[in-house]
C-alpha cells in the first residue's frame, strides 16, 4: 500500500499576509494593503493565488480549479486524447519495482493538445492578430495602482507605456519579446507575462535531490514561495519520484512551472549522459507536455565545438544540463542532439504551448570566467536558436549568467538583446563575487538587481544554501524576499509606472509614525512587526511617535516633521530677500507654536 | 558601589576565524588561509585586532596596547597636558547623580595634544612630505597579495597602482583623497586608510539609545563587528553613560572610532535642541578629542536657507544631527552654529589629528526624495567647508545618503567628486527601495556595492533592524557581512588588483571539490560549514566530489572535470578543420579513459 505523505492535513501555509487581504477585479488577483490616516488602499501584484484567499476551499488532493480551461476549450483549437502511457521509469524505479509515495488522482482531468496541424501558443494567436483571454488577465494585473508621480528612470530603451492594455500584451508577444507561460494541460494558472516592458519576474527553484528531500516537503516550498512573491517555480528534482512530485507540483501550482527535461531524461538511462538518446529525450518531453509543465529549459546551445573554449576556465562547465550535454558531445564525437533536433522540438511544443527557457550551458561558474568565449559563443547559437522557434510560433526566453563582476553584467544584456531579439532575457543572479558561500542571496541580489533594471525580464532566485546544500523553506523564503527587492529596485529605476507607489506609501507611512500601516506595507510584513517588537513589543508603540532606535528625543522624523510644518509654505528657491524674511517670520510661529509638541498628522 | 558590568569574563568572542590564522608581517596583521592540494595561502585583509590572534592576551580592564604611542611621541610635536575636567552632565547625570556602570581606569593614561602652534595631522605631515609611520603600516597593509590575473575592472577615473607605496599612501593623503584617521589619544589603533584607490572600506554603526542596550552589549558589538570585517566603527549613543560607554570602547578599539558629538551635546541640554550653543558643543568636542575619537560627524553643511528646500519631502529630514540642526536653525532664526564656528572646529581638530566625517543631514530619507535640491544645496556646502578644512590640513571625508534609487546613484558619486575635490565618500546604503523593512542590509547592499565601484571610499553599514530598532548582535553581524559583500564586489569590479585572488581561490577550490578550502576561504567560514553540513554532515561529505544540491549523478562540477580534462589542449578557436580532428581525437581518449571515474585532482 501507498505511503500516504501528501493528504488533507499537509501543513501549507495558508491565509493573508498580516494587513493585506485578497482583492479579485474581474477575476485577477491582487494583495490589498488598507491604510490609516485617510491614505488610500495600495494595490500589489500577487503571485500566492488562492492560499492566501481567505474564502478559498483548498484541498491539495484535488488540485487547484482550472480557471484556463473554458478558455483554451472556446478557441476550438485543441483534442483531448489518451496520451502516453505511464512507466517505471518515469519515477526513476526499476521495471516490477512499486511506487512508495501517494500519487495524485488524475481521475478528473482528460489531457489536452493541438488538433492535427494547429498551433496553440500564445505566441501564434499574438501574430494572428488574436486577443487572447490570458492577455486580457495579463493587462489587468500589470497596471497596479499606477503612480501620479513623474516617471524618471532610465529604462535603457525597454518601452514601458504608461497603461498596459491587451493590445500592448498582444504586440509585445507578437515580437517575440515578451512570453505567456501556458501549457494548454496547466489550466490551473493566473496567467503571468515576462519581458523588459513589464514588471520584472522572479523565478524560484525547488526540487528534490537523490540525497534529500520528499514530495510533501516540495509542494510546500512552492506554496511557500510563491506566497513571499516568486511569479514562476522550477521543479529541479533530479532523484526517484519525479513524475509524481511534478504532477503534485503542478496541479497545485496557480503559477508557471518550469523543468529541465534532461534531468529526468538522465535518470532514465541511470545516470550515464552518453546513453542518452534523442528518442528517450523525445518521450520525457512528450511526458512533461502532458503533465502541463510551461517551459522546458533546453540546453541546446551547448555545442561540440564550444566545448574545447571551457577547457582553461577556472571552474569549467557548471550548467548541470551543459556538463551532461558536454559529455555526451564529447563521448560520442557528435553534434548535440538538441540542437540537431531543435526543429523537431518545436514542433512537439507547439501542440501544448511549451515555452523554450533556452538554456546557457555554458555559463560562467565563476567571476573569473564571465563574459569569455565559451559563454558568448552559446549565447550566438541561442540566438539563432531563438530566430528558428519563431518561425514555428513557439515563445521563447533567454537563460543567462550566472558569476559576473559588476562592470560585466551590462555587456551581458546588451549582447543578448541584440543577439536574441530583444527575447525576455532570464538570469540566474548573477553573483558578483565569489567569497561568500552561505550569502549568494545577497551576492547575487546585486548583480540581480543591476541586470534587471538594465533589461532582464525575469530573475531566478538564489539562495543562501548556493554552493552548499539543497535549500529548506527558510532558504527558499530568504531567496524569494531577496529577488523580490532586486526586482523591484530594478522596476523602479526603469521607472516603471507602477513601481513607485509602494515605494511612496511607505515612506509616508515611516514619516508619519503609521507603524501598522509600514508593517502591512512591508514586503515581509511578519518580520518587519517582528523586529520592531523585538525592542518595543508593546501595543503602545505602534503608535508611538519614535522607535527603539534613537527614542524619542532623538527621532529624526519626529524633529523633522516640525521642521516641515516650520518651513512648509516658504518659497523654495534660495538666494531672495523674501525667503530670508519668511523664514523669518515662520521661524517665529515656530517658536510660538512649540516645537515640542507632536505635531496633528492623520496617524497622531 | 558602581556594579560590575564590565569585567575580565565579559563574554566577548576571541581566537581565530575557524581555518584562518593571523599572520604578522613586521607588526602589520593579515589573515591568512592555508590551503590543501599544493595551493599557496591567500592573504585577506584583517579588520580583527588581536582579537582573534590565539597569542594575544586581552584584558578588556586595561585596554588594547598602545602601538601608536611611540610613533606619535616620536614625532616631537605633541605635549601630555591634564585636560577637561569630567563633568556629570557627560554621562547624562544630573548633578550628584551617581554612576551605576564601571570606568574604565585611566590611571596609567596621559592626555596629548599638540605644542602650541603645531598641527599633528597626517595631512599636514603628507604636505610636508613626511612619510609617517602609519604611512608605512597602511602600504604594507593594503597591498596583500596581488592577483597575478589581468586587470580588467572599470574604475572610472580612480588612480589605482598596481602596488601601494608608503610614498603613494603620502600623495593620496596630501592630495586630500584619503585620510587616516587616526586622533593621537587613540594609539591602539591598526592605522587603515579611506579613499578610493585603496581597498573600499565598511563602517558599522553601534552605540545604546534611551530606550535599551548596555555598555557591555556594545563591546560585544564592537569585538562582534570587527571579527567580521568592519574597518572602522562608529559609537551613535544616545542614552545615559555616553562618555562611559565610549572610553570602554576606544580602549579596546583596534580600529578608528567615529561619533557625532552633537547627540552628547543634546543629552547635555536635556534633549532641546533650541538650547544648544556652541560653548556646550565645543566643550564636547574637547571632551571626545581627549577620550580619542578618531572623526566626529559635524553637520555644518545643514543652513538656515536649506531648510525650506525640505518642505515638500515625503520624508523631511531623516538625519538625527541634521533634524536637531535644522530645527535650532529654525528656532533661532540664525546660521547653524556648526557652519558658523567651522574654522574654530578646524583649530581644536588640528591640534589632535581628529578628521571631519562633514554630516549629509540633509540626505534623503526615502527613494522619492533622492538626488533634490536640498540634498545637493548641503552637498554644495560641503564641498566649500573641505577647503575650509583642507587650508587648515585637517583630513575630511565626505558623507552620503541614504535613499537612492539605483538609477540616480551615479549622479551622487559624480557631483561629491567634483564638488568637493575628490574627498573620500562615505555613504550609508544608498537604499534602492523603501519596501522591504527587515531586509534593508539587502536592499542597501545593492546600492552600497554599485556606489563603491562607482567611487564611494568608505560603505556605512545598514542593518536588517534598520527603520524597525536597534541591532543587536546578529543584526550587526548581518550588516558587516552584507557589507563586505558590496565593498568587495565593488573592488572586483574597479579591477582592484588586490581583490580578484580571493575569488579565483575560492572558485579553484569549488571546482576542484576541496571542501573544506571553500569553509575557510569563506567570508563567513561557520555558517559555510553549517549550511553545508545541515543536509551532509559526515566527514566524507567534506572531500566527497558532489553535495546534497545535486548528489554524486548529477554533479556539474564533477561532470565539467571529466569534460575538462577530455577538451584540454585543443586549440581554442572554432573555425578550423584541424579543431575538429583534435575534438575527434579527444572523444575517443574521452572514450577510453572512462567518463565515470574521478579525475586524479589534487584534492582528489
Amino acid at each position: 500500500m501507498n505511503k500516504p505523505i501528501l493528504d488533507k492535513s499537509m501543513a501549507i501555509t495558508r491565509g493573508a499576509l498580516p494587513g493585506s487581504n485578497k482583492l479579485m477585479v474581474d477575476g485577477v488577483p491582487f494583495r490589498e494593503v488598507k491604510l490609516s490616516g485617510g491614505e488610500p488602499p495600495v494595490r500589489l501584484y500577487d503571485t500566492s493565488g488562492p492560499y492566501t484567499d481567505e474564502t478559498a476551499v483548498i484541498d491539495i488532493e484535488k488540485g487547484l480549479a482550472q480557471r484556463r480551461r473554458d478558455w483554451i476549450l472556446a478557441r476550438g483549437d485543441v483534442e483531448e486524447y489518451e496520451g502516453r502511457a505511464r512507466k517505471p521509469e518515469d519515477d526513476g524505479l526499476k521495471p516490477g519495482e512499486k511506487l512508495s509515495v501517494q500519487q495524485f488522482n488524475r481521475s478528473g482531468l482528460k489531457l489536452l493538445r493541438a488538433k492535427p496541424g494547429r498551433n496553440v501558443t500564445q505566441l501564434y494567436y499574438a501574430r494572428q492578430g488574436i486577443i487572447t483571454e490570458e492577455m486580457k488577465f495579463i493587462a489587468a494585473r500589470e497596471n497596479l495602482g499606477r503612480s501620479p508621480f513623474a516617471r524618471d528612470g532610465n529604462s535603457f530603451g525597454a518601452s514601458i507605456p504608461d497603461e498596459i492594455t491587451p493590445e500592448f500584451v498582444r504586440d509585445e508577444i507578437a515580437r517575440g519579446r515578451a512570453i505567456i507561460p501556458s501549457n494548454i494541460n496547466h489550466p490551473e494558472t493566473e496567467p503571468m507575462i515576462i519581458g523588459r516592458n513589464f514588471l520584472t519576474k522572479v523565478n524560484a527553484n525547488i526540487g528534490n535531490s537523490a540525497v534529500t528531500s520528499g514530495v510533501a516537503e516540495e509542494v510546500d516550498k512552492l506554496v511557500w514561495s510563491i506566497r513571499w512573491g516568486a511569479d514562476n517555480v522550477m521543479d529541479l528534482s533530479t532523484g526517484r519520484h519525479i513524475h509524481t512530485i511534478r504532477e503534485w507540483i503542478i496541479r497545485n501550482s496557480p503559477v508557471p512551472i518550469g523543468t529541465v527535461p534532461i534531468y529526468q531524461a538522465l535518470e532514465k538511462v541511470g545516470g550515464v549522459a552518453e546513453d542518452l538518446t534523442w528518442e528517450i529525450y523525445r518521450d520525457t518531453l512528450v511526458e512533461q507536455c502532458e503533465q502541463g509543465v510551461d517551459y522546458f529549459t533546453v540546453h541546446a546551445g551547448v555545442r561540440l565545438a564550444h566545448v574545447p573554449l571551457t577547457a582553461d576556465r577556472v571552474t569549467g562547465i557548471v550548467s548541470r544540463g551543459g556538463s551532461i550535454l558536454a559529455k555526451w558531445c564529447l563521448a560520442h564525437h557528435k553534434e548535440n542532439f538538441l540542437y540537431t533536433h531543435f526543429e523537431d522540438i518545436c514542433e512537439l511544443l507547439k501542440q501544448y504551448d511549451v515555452s523554450f527557457s533556452l538554456g546557457d550551458g555554458l555559463r560562467p561558474g565563476s567571476t573569473a570566467d564571465a563574459n569569455d568565449a565559451a559563454q558568448f559563443a552559446e549565447l550566438d547559437t541561442l540566438g539563432e536558436l531563438n530566430k528558428i522557434a519563431q518561425r514555428h510560433d513557439v515563445q521563447v526566453m533567454i537563460e543567462g549568467p550566472g558569476h559576473v563582476p559588476m562592470h560585466k553584467i551590462k555587456e551581458n544584456m546588451d549582447r543578448q538583446l541584440k543577439t536574441c531579439d530583444e527575447a525576455p532575457f532570464y538570469t540566474l543572479g548573477p553573483l558578483t563575487t565569489d567569497v561568500a558561500p552561505g550569502y549568494d542571496h545577497i551576492t547575487s541580489a546585486i548583480g540581480a538587481a543591476m541586470i534587471g533594471w538594465f533589461g532582464t525580464a525575469m530573475l531566478c532566485y538564489v539562495t543562501p544554501k548556493e554552493h552548499l546544500g539543497l535549500p529548506d523553506r527558510d532558504d527558499v523564503k530568504a531567496g524569494v524576499i531577496a529577488y523580490r527587492i532586486a526586482a523591484h529596485a530594478a522596476d523602479l529605476a526603469k521607472g516603471h509606472p507602477a513601481a513607485r507607489i509602494w515605494d511612496d506609501a511607505m515612506s509616508k507611512a515611516r514619516f508619519e509614525f503609521r507603524w501598522r500601516d509600514q508593517f502591512a506595507l512591508a514586503l515581509d510584513p511578519e518580520t518587519a512587526q517582528l523586529y520592531h517588537d523585538e525592542t518595543l513589543p508593546a501595543d503602545g508603540a505602534k503608535v508611538a511617535h519614535f522607535c527603539s532606535m534613537c527614542g524619542p528625543k532623538f527621532c529624526s522624523m519626529k524633529i523633522s516633521q516640525e521642521v516641515r510644518d516650520a518651513a512648509k509654505g516658504t518659497n523654495d528657491t534660495l538666494s531672495s530677500a523674501e525667503i530670508r524674511a519668511a523664514m523669518a517670520k515662520k521661524s517665529e510661529e515656530f517658536k510660538q507654536t512649540g516645537g515640542e509638541i507632536y505635531l496633528n498628522t492623520p496617524a497622531g
